[in-house]
């Protein structure tokens, strides 16, 4: 079984140094998730250092949202890095599908094998070649059961855990499945905020070695600060800040009581 | 006369797919902004897919509030491209008379003969050429009545709709002529959100076909966001989360009460 | 003695326009926090037009968080530009000691004689090389004091001012050296605060001729600014929101009573 809120301790006593190669308009938040959780976030993307800093990261996100060549390349060697050095590294592939430039990216990160693939299901349907769908943005509508077949075929494939977020959230290793029912419908409101869950996946994968637990309570955990801080939010502006606040106050036993997390 | 109502009705029924190549400080308020209205955004700029995405975006942004030679190639590409496919776009001349370089690269994408272009007095004014006002950072505080006369010239020359921002705006195509009274003295005290108009105007274009009509509808339905949320804001920061929040909330039917838009 | 208040009271009078060549993630908030504080910001890198910029700018920034070599030629070319003019400029060495070239271009930039050099206590130290400690992120838990010795060295030997900025902050010129005792332990729980502090100090640079009273100035202020914030906040999310209106609505008189400044 998962244990989200024995996975949130572990998080907080080793304060992961979490190294984010991601977009422009998630760097915000994203940092600003990683601090109230309890990691410490760093972006550092320049070719001329990206890989050493992943020498003394703990763990890394590579994120395409804004990709441009040089960027490309830096998120290359950095997961070159981090493959040799045995450190975990989460890929998500924003906006896969959306252009052939993208899509051939993502696809060129996924074949150096990261630990653990979060999209949504668009994106990892796009990912997987299984669908044609235009991409509306990078918010999906699709859910992640739809994506699902796509995602073990994924994670078979290239021996990575997928990742497939939506209402209900669907984790593959290609043999052991699990569904996160935690969130709210005001997320996707509020830009970032898939890109910062990879942020938080990255931090968990850092302290958990098993990289389906670390996914599965990544999501648990912050499906559930989320919850709370809809609770009282008026709207997308309020509940952005009140999601870091939420992320901070959140005890392991405030996990081990509120997580939805079922095996398949 | 300018139904913004209904524009605001038709905009959330057809959520457009906005493309924005804009500034790195803008970036997340846009973002947040048109998710909050009820548009999809996407910050998509590389050379490599700019153009590509443009063709399945439903309109543009080209802001060039933080610009550098390869993201104004891109924003060539992108304007050409929604050019050809007869899609709107937005050209948002941030700091236009502040430096020679900004200057020509805001005069060659006018030439482009964006839809609409979206600036405060000060930008439209170096931008005609009328005036070498030196440039107080991107916060003008000139009153859009004092770039009237270029407004309408660069409307009629370049056979673009011009939208002067201030404490009252101007919307003119070079013979139509609006004004709008709504807004909050609080809000330019909030970095990016004239940029994010700019995003707004380019939502409502993409669902409205009278770009004047567009471009009007978009300040009175920001504007009227922006005074519900400053009612309770304790400042710029309570400001800024409180707009995503009304934005989200706002209804056609408030809309219609409380829109402020004569006709000049 | 330092004067806080009244170097508010000229800083607002003056709104100073600061160009900020900053990082990617703390742009935002060092643009609303200079807003707030009554400043003007912009942000201005591009090689083809940062010099020029900063010849209409009051002070300038340069902070290396997210640098990158287009970006290090910008500031090398601002610096040098603000040099010949006379104009204030404070570098923030953002995670020097973290990579080889991150602390390279550092002490490059170093070498050009910055008004005012702003970090926390690990930056400070990798600087002046005087030790070698794991850099945890970009937020340090060393604290000012034990880089007393180091900033004193790198003032006399760079002819800088030196703000080293923790729990308690210590700003020294060589010879006269205060520490500033205002602020909350949440601030470094979101990110940029550190950042927004450099651009907070290039403001009071540009509006008070002594860089020693300048910084000190800069940093009770904030820090004042962060204690009001946090007094009634949640958790980081709601702190950062606060901290713009609490900037907003500081007073000169609040100054007077709050600062907690001591020469040492």
């Amino acid at each position: 079984m998962i244990d989200a809120a024995t996975a949130l301790t572990r998080l907080r006593e080793r304060r992961p140094l979490v190294q984010n190669i991601t977009n422009y308009v998630a760097m915000d938040v994203s940092a600003n998730v990683l601090l109230a959780l309890g990691a410490s976030p760093a972006m550092v993307h320049a070719a001329e250092e990206a890989a050493d800093f992943t020498s003394i990261s703990d763990a890394l996100v590579v994120n395409i949202g804004t990709l441009s060549p040089p960027w490309v390349q830096a998120m290359h060697l950095a997961a070159e890095r981090a493959n040799t050095l045995g450190k975990p590294w989460v890929l998500d592939p924003v906006g896969a599908g959306a252009t052939p430039y993208r899509t051939q990216v993502a696809v060129d990160l996924l074949r150096r094998q990261p630990t653990i693939v979060r999209g949504n299901a668009a994106e990892i349907m796009a990912l997987g070649g299984a669908a044609g769908t235009r991409q509306q943005g990078v918010d999906s509508r699709e859910t992640a059961d739809q994506a699902s077949d796509t995602a073990m075929s994924i994670a078979r494939t290239f021996g990575v855990v997928v990742s497939v977020t939506g209402p209900v959230d669907l984790i593959t290793n290609g043999s052991s499945t699990y569904r996160v029912a935690n969130g709210h419908f005001l997320m996707p409101m509020v830009t970032g905020l898939g890109c910062a869950v990879s942020a938080v996946t990255a931090a968990f994968a850092a302290t958990e070695p098993d990289p389906v637990m670390a996914a599965t309570a990544a999501l648990a955990v912050y499906g559930l600060a989320g919850e709370r801080a809809a609770d009282g939010a008026q709207g997308p502006g309020t509940l952005r800040a009140r999601l870091m606040d939420a992320l901070y106050l959140l005890s392991p036993a405030d996990v081990a009581q509120g997580a939805r997390i079922v095996a398949v």
